[in-house]
């Protein structure tokens, strides 16, 4: 830990508790509704820090609060189980570039690895794309696994100020707020990414415009209710 | 309540305790057949009232008696939780325009939200099709969540005497003669959409004709059994 | 019973015992592996009989061997539940025209609905396909529920020698030598279905000739393994 | 066993206990993701020896530790149930002919299925296909179950130096150097399977290189995390 400047709580301190217990929650939603296989991984800033908590070496169905990682933005372990994931960089980077965005998450979403190879991007038809520009998520280009600060800064670049990017032949990155407006972003654009796929074979559908999506940004939006949707299913399936 | 002229049951009495028991269940067997994500909701009519009962600001998955409202046609609060949807014009409007219609239900269905930005609309080539004209149902174009009368009744314009009226790049609105004829309807539509999906793809399908659809409906129906049949599934869910 | 020539054993016998349970496993399987939905029915021919037992008025999931019903070819009640499904002639007309039909299969499924509008029939792709021709099943073309005995002649008619009909905007009837074969046989007719649903977006895909439908035929076959295993995961189910 | 060269640890030996308990676990796996149906088998090669333990007459979804055999790589009987399956060549032809392959795995599944009968192939989008050579697995081409061992050489032949190949109207055989290789990449075709067929609506996707596959190949893998996932689903489903 000698080259780190954190100086925020510690891993294990009472203060972290409850992020830990979200983050884990997030990943079992994450698997639980299908948007992760074995891989995967999703993050959360450490206020007010450079520094961040995510998953450890485990798959997100699997993740428990003693199977995480703390680590700031070069990658120094602060805490918790020494087994940064491979891919720390997506986090690091993106949270670096980023000063307003709380949680990242990463995934091998089919929908997200369909469209990072297919030309014609993942253009809105649905009103759940109010957090996206009318022509999509942007993609990033390049093959291989985001393992160096190198690659991780091109995947911020790429996303820039989107609120989601994919990444080709891979899957995809979305941030947010908080980790449950990230979650809910992930899981909304796999939604979207399976209509535009069934819209396709139908013609040209009716796109939405930049005014529409505002005139749907611009309603009542409600992060608790899906939150507590989706965290009553993992609970059901624990209790089964 | 001081504008209300609603002079029905009251929210607590025991005479609407089935009603809300059922509108749960409809809730439930909507999330368990996948209809609804975290958002949507299932109305009932207070008999010879200008008045109905729906979900209160909760996921269809996670609704209980206690968490149901009771709304008159112009939003006045009657009794439950006090938090009515964001979109109670949907059923108030909906209620008001048809006075046959006991009961409304709106999702994000999956296939209806895909042929609500279809130029070609989703005309029916399947027998459980024969509540809906042969041209299939209409489409209200606007964007925007329907969180106003005004926008409740141009929705209520666009259903007009249709059993179904899709929402573009939002969901569908259902209408029934009971909770149980609304439920199976969206549950049907639900299907009649992912048939016409599949079937654009094998060039143009034998549409059924007026006559046909007709033929279809003069057969005996059998409203008891497939709710029955969804009861069972819940059920089986609660109890394992 | 005035008019019926029936004289085998009486539905309340020890003799019907293990037929009236397989009957209720195979409309369970049907159901938790997702073929019907709360509509469809399984019959079994009683040995050397004119005469058939069938699901009473209930989804193939909510079956029990106390809702059951024993019909003649005339439709003559011979025992249970006094409910006979409205549609019993497609079960006595296609037992009368195939002496060698010990069982009948009718359901809703996606897959056959599809196939049932669509010009181009469903020609096999996979060696699942053995019991079917080379040009795949026939359909029935007529609008309708087959709640007559004329419309069950003609659906048997239709059917003719082949081992399974599509219904026009209905679904499907597949006969057999035992209830697990025809069980068999509709679960891999949903599955050819599927693939043949699949391929067409590939362009023409490579059809098998009868020569190598021949092939596989001439293989040897494992009824009794996908039973076993069908009827383990509705067991699994009830146990849970 | 008059015949067999065969001179390893008995069936029964403590030495086997735990590839046995990992080959149930594998069948499980299969099963519980959707893989394979009613039928199917996955087999691991006796370290040092021309012999292999397989599923004996049973559905993956059914296999116990004693439901197992072990043959040699002529089909001659070395231990376990008495029921060798009726495809044993496959295991045993390529075993014999790939020394390095420690397991081999044959489903039905969907996905190869399907592109077993496309003109097309199967070419990797997704960096899962590291594995596979960017032109997709070879495809053997003949009609029938392969039950001699004349069939099993040509398949062996098929398959050549690659880690799958797809087996026409039939599915596939995927070979590694560990049954949880062998697993995941069975996995992992099927995944791609999905993908190939999502993408080919949108127009020409955009294929993965061979430098581009070799970059992804260069970064860290992870077997072990993918195999604790899936254990994990098995294991909840057993004590649910």
């Amino acid at each position: 830990m000698a080259n780190t400047l954190y100086s925020g709580p510690a891993f294990d301190s009472s203060e972290l508790r409850e992020l830990k217990e979200k983050l884990v929650d997030a990943a079992h939603i994450l698997d639980h509704e299908g948007i992760t296989d074995g891989f995967g991984h999703v993050s959360a800033r450490i206020v007010n820090n450079q520094a961040f908590i995510t998953l450890a070496g485990v798959s997100p169905g699997c993740a428990t609060v003693d199977r995480l990682v703390m680590l700031d933005f070069d990658g120094n372990y602060l805490g918790g189980e020494k087994a940064p994931p491979y891919e720390w960089p997506i986090h690091a980077c993106i949270l670096q570039a980023r000063s307003e965005v709380m949680s990242v998450c990463h995934t091998h979403s089919k929908w997200s690895s369909l469209f990072s190879v297919l030309k014609g991007g993942l253009r809105p038809i649905h009103m759940y794309a109010k957090f996206l520009p009318s022509s999509g998520p942007p993609i990033y280009p390049a093959a291989g696994l985001v393992g160096t600060v190198q690659r991780g800064a091109a995947l911020a670049a790429a996303l820039k100020d989107s609120a989601a990017v994919l990444m080709r032949a891979h899957g995809d990155a979305v941030v947010g707020a908080s980790i449950e407006q990230t979650l809910l972003r992930t899981m909304q654009l796999s939604f979207l990414g399976e209509l535009a796929h069934m819209a396709v074979a139908h013609g040209e559908p009716i796109y939405l415009t930049e005014a529409e999506l505002a005139t749907f940004s611009a309603d009542q939006a409600f992060p608790a209710r899906p939150w507590e949707y989706y965290l009553s299913r993992i609970r059901e399936r624990r209790s089964s």
